[in-house]
């Protein structure tokens, strides 16, 4: 069978885990960020960091970050050994798992992606109210649409490695 | 090569597409005819309708239907024909399409989700503004998930017999 690159087991998966891991962490770290700057803010009107979508992104960022890490662990410990975890069982569970975050992640990053584009765009609340950080909700959004991507790729080649058995 | 439940050129692919196209086509319709009540509408204080997500959620939904349309008169006509659809270039093809118009269902559909929970929920909007039709929205969304669905389901058998050629 020949080797695709982000492969369980090899160097090149284990380098696209741990940029999974990098972005979500990151994405996390602004969202945070972004919405402790609320305790800060006295004036603020307009509530948007009760947003449930943004906690919901932060949930599925979370969520992402232990299911690469956990991933990038197994594919150490299958360097250091030398061990194939190229069988059926194995590859149908990260199949899986890797579809069920990659749809998870695509989803709270595009709920969000809505309400930032609705604050910006269509209500113009970002130029209005500039204790609002959007720039970092925005930043934080896309590090999270770069999360999804890189996922989206480990679960299209967990799959044609499971189709290919 | 054995069959799989909505291949190409087979009536269980035509019905997953014919399926498809039904609910974007409700997806669309009702989005349109609650937006259309804003014309109606003379004492809107807030304007929901203009959301970019709404009218991005429409144009998704509407090239979803396009596309599964026209799958699913190439599946009618390999079935008179007795054609078989099943060659590595056209499901590359099919593949491809259905990917992308799944993650823009998605991603329509996630964030419209986005921008009707800060409505309904966070804002509590829906509750003190009765004019705006919260319910058809909602509807219309969970009709856009459901041809997600859909279309994820045929994009994982198209990829699945292209993983096997």
């Amino acid at each position: 069978m020949k080797e695709l690159i982000g492969s369980p087991g090899t160097v090149s998966g284990l380098t696209l885990r741990v940029t999974q891991c990098a972005f979500a962490a990151a994405s996390i770290a602004l969202m945070v960020s972004a919405s402790e700057m609320h305790f800060n803010c006295i004036f603020c009107t307009f509530d948007v960091y009760n947003a449930l979508c943004f906690s919901y992104l932060i949930a599925s960022m979370g969520l992402q970050l232990l299911w690469s890490f956990g991933l990038a662990c197994l594919d150490v410990f299958a360097l250091r050994r030398k061990r194939d975890l190229q069988n059926p069982v194995l590859v149908s569970l990260f199949v899986v798992g890797d579809w069920v975050t990659a749809m998870l992640s695509l989803a709270a990053a595009c709920s969000s992606a809505g309400i930032i584009v609705l604050y910006a765009r269509d209500l113009d609340f970002c130029k209005a109210q500039s204790h609002i950080p959007c720039r970092q909700f925005e930043i934080s959004i896309i590090l999270a649409f770069i999360t999804w991507l890189l996922i989206a790729m480990s679960s299209h080649v967990m799959f044609w490695i499971l189709a290919s058995f």
